[in-house]
């Protein structure tokens, strides 16, 4: 109930603040709240942040260097190794106070070649790809019977045995929503699915892809092998291709796919972590954490997933190393290593801090495309509510609201807040994200320059606030167990 | 200025008639036009035809049937073959008086395996396309530098000998309009591109795709050589990929591709027209003929391109096959072979004929994908135009102006015309076709079923009428020389 008087109080605090953005003239500046740990000064230093970032930042130009010169980087590969090592020149270039990186070793997977087509009386070919982290078809095509299931509820409701020599197929189609809320309901398929069909003796596993646009790509992404399970083959096919086998199957067709993946782990592979520092100049071992994540899947350039939160992020801390003075605390950008095959930079990265989380204040990552900002969310201790109001203050002419509920961190600090370390959400609108998300669509004409300004506006002020205020941030707040 | 001033008038009958259509009721009956050669009775069959088809045609389902049981039928291919006998079928189904075969050859030609990248410090897979009747690349890849040109008229400037060794690219952005405009403007390179670039020593040609798309999608479409020289690989890389091209060059970089295409003619391949009658009752052997063409690219499904064409006018003379009267002459439906590689069946047809063209009174096509129809338009003898003024009159309350000036015959109906048949243009709104036109993305999700019923109320309104007028529509006028 305090939460809900307070995010009452709030909203009707940012609603005055929207106001003063009105067209009628320039935003009046932010009052200071109690409690926040700023002074008015540190608020026009961050409103300075904003409006010159609303001007024209660098994150446009960092995205079109990392897409141009590297492009697609799935995590060991050459090309993965060349955007470290760009990363590690450009946070150089651009004035941070130090620059390392921090090894990390993850299973390297490799697509290869891979097609399928139905075959028969109403052969046509399939737009397909294998999930990442999925095995081959053992260098010879498999040929099998699809069945259907509407989603994977009733593929774990099948009787074992009942797929024996065939290909599952799981048609769910994955809603659309501003925060990607339609994600989570239909990717548990993609991560487990392959070995849910596996004990009920299929062959293979074939999914709708995970993705709310009808074009006609495939979307791929990480699954995993349960270790009791014998390992089948798993593929997305596009929202049209899925379409057609529902329709021969209703026509009530025996419909037989040929599949021909030749992906393979290949052991282990390696990457780095790419930090860059703006020290803090009173308490630079305390380090407020934002970024994005450098590898990307292999089929798309990654400008979407994750050269935007690379470019949104970058920019802002570059920002605030242009500033005349340090804020008191560091600020640690990190280009995360190996998201997209389960977070090993991440996990890297906060294993080896450990207990020295705690010198972690506060993170943010910008994993969600290129759309705008729309909310500020948070897990920090109650004490430190004030100062996130506080920040939300200075957002809010961006149209930007504060929520004292729901959100939750971006993946890649994930593991850092399980230890304890305080988050933000500066939450993009995702309406179309799934539409381009692990697909070879995911391309740089996708990005409006203009929404990566308002985003480096807001991660700027953001990220300079948090590492100005006075405020300890504690620690994450327990999530509930149910949503 | 008589034509001017018979579309003024036109444009106010045509206003008028609208008016009759608006919420407040059913659409007024049209009135008889002296010099129509129609009766009232006529116009209320027509309207009846109309009225029924906004209630739901049978066009969606016959796209539906061709894209799920067949899909892409490149002409020559089993593929097409299904398709042929999948149109025969069907056409005996529907009731059609009289349904036949009629052979066409055609050179055969055959994709294979393609692919391409970007080579060196910036290498990147590029999503591209072999144009159709392009050679390959021999077996083996082949690599080379790019030189990037703005348009074809850059590339016929360049200096003979100049792209030696190299790899001509063209990076002309085509242009979006309603009526497809800017196809014209841009589909020269595809055709002529590359010996125009061989005859500059170029060993390649890659082209931005011919398309309004910027989805990561490359576009075919058919490519000529010249008989006197070399023959070069040629293909199109997709919008993101021309782009990414342009920016490496655009940055200085030497920009080296290498592609390995194993396109190759395959001999001369054989397909049908496929023809079905519906019988006139007092003049057969003159005939109104409406289709569209059955064969497609190899990538889509030929939906939009064109099942659609297929499906609307297919399911405009089997509506009125089922009327309890048949129309003073024929209706021809003809689901013409191999448009894409050269208008083989539609060539084969007109030569069939000869002077019999005489019998073919008027002839129109549907293959501009299922955008609605928004205009009429017809190349007639001044004697026909009131008949056509009446037709426009039925066509009306559908959002259908008659226009007496511009337009053109759909493809296959050209070379009849070139003969001397008349033709009339049902013309699409053609917006978005070329966001998908001759892509992968040529799906059936891609059509609005409503957008079909109101073509199919067009064309059965048109062909009914054209084929009941007592008026002759005479010869097709000679076009101008200049547009």
């Amino acid at each position: 109930m305090l939460r809900l008087l307070s995010a009452l109080a709030l909203g009707f605090c940012l609603a005055s603040t929207a106001m003063a953005a009105s067209p009628m003239g320039p935003p009046r500046q932010t009052e200071a709240l109690p409690g926040s740990g700023l002074e008015p000064k540190d608020l026009r230093v961050a409103e300075g942040l904003r409006d010159r970032a609303l001007e024209g930042s660098a994150a446009f130009g960092i995205v079109e260097e990392l897409t141009t010169l590297v492009g697609p980087r799935l995590a060991g590969t050459p090309a993965d190794h060349r955007a470290v090592a760009w990363a590690e020149q450009k946070l150089k270039a651009l004035g941070f106070d130090k620059v390392w990186r921090q090894e990390v070793s993850f299973p390297y997977w490799r697509r290869g070649h891979e097609s399928g087509e139905i075959v028969g009386a109403h052969a046509q070919p399939l737009v397909l790809t294998t999930l990442g982290g999925s095995v081959g078809t053992g260098g010879k095509p498999l040929e099998a019977e699809i069945v259907e299931f509407a989603n994977f509820d009733a593929l774990k409701a099948a009787a074992p045995g009942s797929l024996n020599g065939k290909i599952a197929f799981v048609g769910y189609r994955m809603g659309r929503a501003r925060d990607g809320s339609g994600y989570g309901p239909a990717v548990g398929v993609r991560g487990a699915g392959a070995s849910e069909a596996a004990r009920k003796g299929a062959v293979a596993l074939l999914i709708r892809s995970i993705g709310t646009s009808t074009q006609r790509f495939a979307h791929t992404g990480v699954m995993r092998y349960d270790a009791e399970t014998g390992k089948i083959p798993a593929a997305a096919v596009s929202s049209p291709d899925a379409d057609q086998i529902s329709r021969l199957l209703a026509r009530g067709e025996t419909v037989r796919v040929r599949l021909d993946l030749a992906a393979a782990e290949m052991g282990m592979g390696r990457s780095w972590n790419v930090i860059g520092e703006v020290t803090g100049r009173e308490s630079p071992e305390e380090f407020v954490v934002i970024g994005g994540h450098l590898d990307s899947w292999d089929q798309g350039t990654g400008a979407l997933d994750d050269g935007a939160g690379i470019g949104i992020t970058m920019a802002a801390a570059e920002a605030i190393a242009k500033l005349p003075e340090r804020p008191r605390r560091s600020i640690r950008f990190i280009a995360w290593a190996s998201e997209e095959n389960g977070l090993f930079g991440a996990r890297q990265y906060a294993a080896s801090v450990g207990a020295a989380w705690e010198q972690h204040q506060v993170g943010a990552e910008s994993d969600f495309g290129a759309g705008r900002i729309y909310a500020l969310r948070a897990g920090v201790s109650p004490e430190a509510l004030p100062a996130i109001r506080q920040i939300g203050g200075v957002l809010a002419p961006l149209g930007i609201v504060t929520e004292e509920t729901g959100g939750g961190p971006g993946p890649d600090v994930g593991p850092l807040v399980m230890l304890g370390m305080p988050w933000a959400q500066l939450a993009q609108d995702g309406t179309d994200y799934f539409d381009y998300h692990h697909t070879p669509n995911d391309t740089l004409d996708k990005i409006d320059p203009k929404a990566l300004d308002q985003q480096v506006a807001a991660y700027a002020a953001f990220a300079y606030l948090s590492a100005e205020t006075a405020v300890d941030f504690g620690r994450a707040p327990v999530r509930e167990a149910t949503r």
